[in-house]
Parts: C-alpha cells; structure tokens; sequence
C-alpha cells in the first residue's frame, strides 16, 4: 500500500511521478551532445523527496550521466537539495518553490568534488512542471569556466 | 543485456547485488533501534559503482533512513566515495579496497550538512563481504558528540 503524501512536502506533488524525455548539453571545453533522460521523483510517506537521473548518450544509446539526491521542503516555498554524481560531485543547494506556477530555482551553496574529480565551481538548477511536461535547465561553472548554460532538457510524466 | 563490467571496477565486483538484512543502531542523544535494511550495489559497464540503500524500524515497519551515493576507484586499492541522504547530509570519503579479503574502509575527508540539517563533523565507514554475507559499521561524530560507534548490520545477498 502506498504511504500517504507528508503534510510538509504536499506543495511539492507536482514533481511526483516518473518522467521521460531527451536534453541537450553543451561547455566551451566539449563537443556539444544531445541525451535521453529518465527522472523519478518520489516519496515513502516521509518529509522529503527523493530524486534520481540517468541518462543515455541520443546516438550511441550508452550510459551517459547518473545522479541522486534528495528535496527537503523549508515551509512553503523554500527548500534544500542534496545532490550527488558518480563523477564524485556533490551539490548542496538552497532554492525557492512556487507551487502555483510549478517552479523550482536552485542555487548551489556548496559544491564538494573528490581529489580525482573535475573541478566545479557554481551550480544553478531551474525545474518548472506545467501538467505532465517538466523542463529544466542547469548552469554550470567548472574547470575555470564561469557559471554558464550547460544543460537543458524536457520530460514527459509517464 | 546486462553491459559487461568495466576493468576499473573490477576488485570492487565482491560487492555487486542486492543485499538484505538487519542492524542495530544507537548513540548517546538518542534510544537505541533496530532496522531491516536493503541496499543494491550496481554498475551500468562505466567506472563506478552506484549505491542506494533504504531502511526500515524493526519494529513498526516505517521508513526509516534512506542515502544513495557512488563508489570511484583510484587504482585497485583506494576508492572514493560520495553518498547523500535526505536528511541533508552530504559525505566525501576517502578509503582503501583490499579485494582479498573483501573490505572497504571509509574515512570522511568533508560532511557537508543543509541549513535545517543536524551538525555532523566527522563519519568513518568500514564494510567487509565473506562470500554473500556483508557486515558494515558506521561510526560518527555528530550534535557535538565525537566520533564512534553508531550502526552495525549484517545483510545477506539475495
């Protein structure tokens, strides 16, 4: 049986679900590539939800990038994300949530990368539902670029 | 098909599948409890391997902890590894492999933690598999109380 929905992440439901769709990203230091993207959010009944990417390089079909975490409402319309990737990334983001439109801006207040890691300097993640259609962009600073677009991406709920 | 493991990840192969079982947990600030517990250690054929684990109480059934992270070899002997749990806590480990033995120790080089999360300054993790029986302890420092024993379990792959 399903857990019902936490009071303090109901302001969050829109992002529930499993979604499907394809992205694009581009840096000044790679060749720009195009990727198919699957995203769950969900929840146990708990104050939070949790988060988990994968994607697939569009032409070679392989493993592309992987990563998961976790939302943490702060009353309303604030909330905390907790982000980590297998290329020993770790995010640790404040944002705001606008329920009525569906939108979520996140702006890293840390990012910790492991010794072997690319160096990563900023991060801002923005995420907006609007019914069964989500989109999202990520700003990246890394390797000694500025915070610039890097990722941008639409979904379909299954 | 199920990609072929990749090299670089092939003396952390003793921890490859799904795992069940149980522990115990306790610490100075809080009552002791028990837990059943699943985690699945996976690869996609890249250098890494994903980790996500969920817990439930003993006794009530409920959710109880849940963390997913990422393990990075370094060589055959040293791993990284970056693991995030939704009670806002954000963890950076360095540690050494011995395959032979099958055993992994974990100490954290940074534990970042959200503005609502509760402080935690240090945490070490040691895990060893003997054929399909895998046995972790966690030790932590945490609400100004210094390092040491926190949870220990025993989990079977399934």
């Amino acid at each position: 049986m399903a857990p019902s929905l936490h009071d303090d992440v109901a302001h969050l439901s829109f992002l529930l679900g499993e979604w499907h769709g394809s992205g694009e990203g581009r840096y000044p230091t790679i060749e720009p590539f195009g990727y198919n993207e699957q995203v769950e959010f969900r929840h146990v009944g708990k104050p939070f939800v949790s988060y988990v990417q994968r994607t697939k390089h569009a032409e070679t079909g392989l493993p592309l990038h992987a990563e998961s975490g976790y939302l943490r409402p702060v009353g309303v319309d604030a909330v905390e994300f907790v982000v980590v990737q297998p290329s020993g990334i770790v995010e640790v983001h404040a944002g705001t949530v606008d329920a009525g439109s569906g939108s979520i801006v996140l702006e890293a207040t840390d990012v910790l990368t492991t010794p072997t890691a690319k160096e990563v300097s900023a991060v801002r993640r923005s995420l907006s539902v609007d019914g069964d259609a989500l989109s999202y962009t990520v700003d990246m600073g890394a390797v000694g670029q500025p915070l610039q677009h890097h990722l941008s991406a639409t979904l379909h709920r299954q």
